[in-house]
């Protein structure tokens, strides 16, 4: 059977639909039913468009952000970094934290939610991080022996972390851009 | 009533057994009847001494670590890291990592464990940490104006969190040493 494709808007409405159901309900209680109720929808059209919820939740929370990070080139590091913070305005941010912060939760007891979070988010996102910071070794911008250059996400995913942990607020443009002024570029030596 | 004193050995026995029973059932299995039975000492003595369960394990967790970071002044920064270092050995490091995971879990449903863990574990390490930085600023070591001195924390905290994430696997001290050398130092301008 030809697998059918949605449009872009419908696409879109449908992702909107799928955030919106987590953040009022959380993954457990998230049900393909409820997504299929509230998007008038069939069930069988989720599941052929997405195979599962994790990957349907996933693909949702990943569709906020409208460019890839290894699309961004900016020909700096200083621009691709500010591009990339652009592609997230912080009241977009604050919302995708807390839906994060649920999904911290829900992939203890669901190994296929963190292998969809995984797969389609965070290796997509440390890839693009990789090609960013290799171009501007390329460029010469960044020592292609600097010891901070496999540090990169390590840096990136504490200022998200610690944001929480230690100021128990959520990361936002001015914050994440006065870390990479303070810490990651120092580091980088740029 | 008087409040009746655990020799040093006495509590150091009991801490280990809490953090054995810890590994091997987790945090929301665990009870204070089973500690008492492993321990051969009565509930009213455990809660006597420390309250709750979720005041036990917390100071169960802090025993492994001899000493406090706000101690450790060994005259230079470099010095001071290397000294918090060695507190723990990877061995230590390797089985505390696994169950503060096993922790970051329980937090979710047990807010009183969040707070005990945050008064007795992670603020008193940030004012440890804090001073230890002061007292590189008072030295001449690091510059009072430097705009990385109010990320140490997320710097840090970064390591631990993206250790697990991105390289799957527990930090060690030669991970910690070469992080700090890489990225906390030059950030510092040390």
């Amino acid at each position: 059977m030809a697998r059918s494709r949605l449009t872009p808007e419908r696409e879109g409405e449908l992702y909107a639909a799928v955030l919106d159901l987590l953040g009022e309900v959380g993954y457990e209680a998230l049900t393909m039913d409820a997504v299929a109720a509230r998007t008038r929808s069939s069930k069988a059209t989720l599941y052929r468009q997405w195979g599962s919820k994790a990957e349907l939740v996933v693909k949702a929370l990943r569709h906020n952000k409208p460019m890839e990070l290894g699309e961004i080139d900016t020909g700096s590091l200083r621009g691709d970094f500010r591009a990339a913070l652009r592609r997230t305005d912080d009241c977009e941010m604050e919302k995708s934290s807390a839906l994060m912060r649920g999904l911290g939760q829900a992939v203890h007891s669901n190994p296929d939610l963190l292998q969809a979070l995984r797969e389609l988010m965070i290796e997509p996102e440390l890839t693009g991080l990789g090609l960013m910071i290799r171009r501007a070794v390329d460029r010469g911008e960044v020592r292609p022996d600097n010891p901070a250059l496999s540090y990169v996400p390590h840096m990136m995913i504490g200022a998200f972390a610690a944001r929480e942990l230690v100021d128990g607020r959520a990361v936002d443009q001015a914050f994440l851009t006065d870390y990479a002024e303070a810490v990651v570029f120092p580091a980088l030596g740029v």
